[in-house]
């Protein structure tokens, strides 16, 4: 591999690790283990831990944009089915991991906001971004005349973003899917269709 | 401080630190020292640090419940306030600290939830009460003519519990009330009423 491929590679390994078991308790070595790249070599790649979890956020960030463009982007579906097609797509992937993962950046949202100032400006703005595509997708519903124009598209996406965090960590808790379908069924019937 | 009152610090300090920082990175010895009680005596008061760290959630639940009787259960309230009430010295606590502690159930749920199977079954448990104090509120507010009858007092409790730590979560790394307001916003307007 590349110096460039290497660095990715070392990212995606340690995103998986950072996923289970959070950002502090991930350790450098345990992370070049399992990326099974020679230890030392870390620096090489990272100034420090945190410049590698930084980088390990963008590059979440930057899969997830590629999801939303799919979803809450994509102009073959209606502007709810976008939504329907998001929260679809992301309770599978709390299923599929049995409820083991969640999202990278609530856990570290989680972990960190008090904790690191840039880590939580980052993932500040990760959330921001995701927020205003859930409030683009609400307004075209609305245009389109699919969801209620009395709603107030910047404050549904605030509770979309919120209530399905919320809800990821209930079904972790639980290890069940019912909090992610509860969620889903009262914002489809009370807060986007009257 | 006779043995149980110096425990019941040791907790109540420990709550404090954990709230700040996670269960994790919570040393014994940083307890201990916040708490003046001299290094050496923790396992005179506590098995392990996980017993100590399940104390501190009972404790945590108990003082909460006791939030909860004077909020969601306050018989001097309509259904409809009580909710109201609760979700404003909830908010108010999250200010208070300058969107630095959050919920200790939310934080450990997210810190633990995945890590240790003892603290995810009680983390639950204290969660499900809460969650069923909500749903028999609202179905107060249902035989009371206040709340809509067509809604799932289960559903919308569950929402409350969800939408409102993962409003938590978003006011701590925006370092702002606005998701806590915009929940509630819509939570009365959409969901609790018609």
């Amino acid at each position: 591999m590349g110096s460039d491929d290497t660095r990715q590679h070392i990212i995606q390994v340690g995103a998986q690790l950072i996923l289970c078991n959070g950002f502090q308790a991930t350790g450098i070595n345990k992370v070049l283990d399992a990326a099974q790249v020679p230890k030392g070599s870390f620096y090489y790649y990272f100034s420090s831990k945190n410049d590698f979890g930084l980088a390990v956020i963008d590059d979440y960030a930057r899969d997830y944009d590629q999801r939303l463009d799919e979803t809450v982007s994509n102009p073959a579906l209606t502007p709810l089915d976008r939504i329907r097609a998001y929260l679809e797509a992301a309770s599978q992937d709390v299923i599929d991991c049995d409820f083991s993962k969640g999202c990278l950046i609530g856990n570290l949202g989680q972990e960190l906001a008090t904790q690191n100032e840039a880590f939580r400006s980052k993932l500040d703005t990760v959330f921001a971004g995701w927020e205003r595509r859930f409030a683009d997708c609400i307004t075209e519903g609305q245009h389109a005349g699919e969801i209620p124009t009395d709603l107030d598209a910047a404050e549904a996406a605030s509770l979309l973003l919120s209530g399905w965090q919320g809800a990821i960590l209930r079904a972790k808790l639980i290890r069940s899917r019912q909090p992610l379908d509860q969620f889903q069924s009262l914002l489809f019937r009370k807060i986007l269709t009257n």
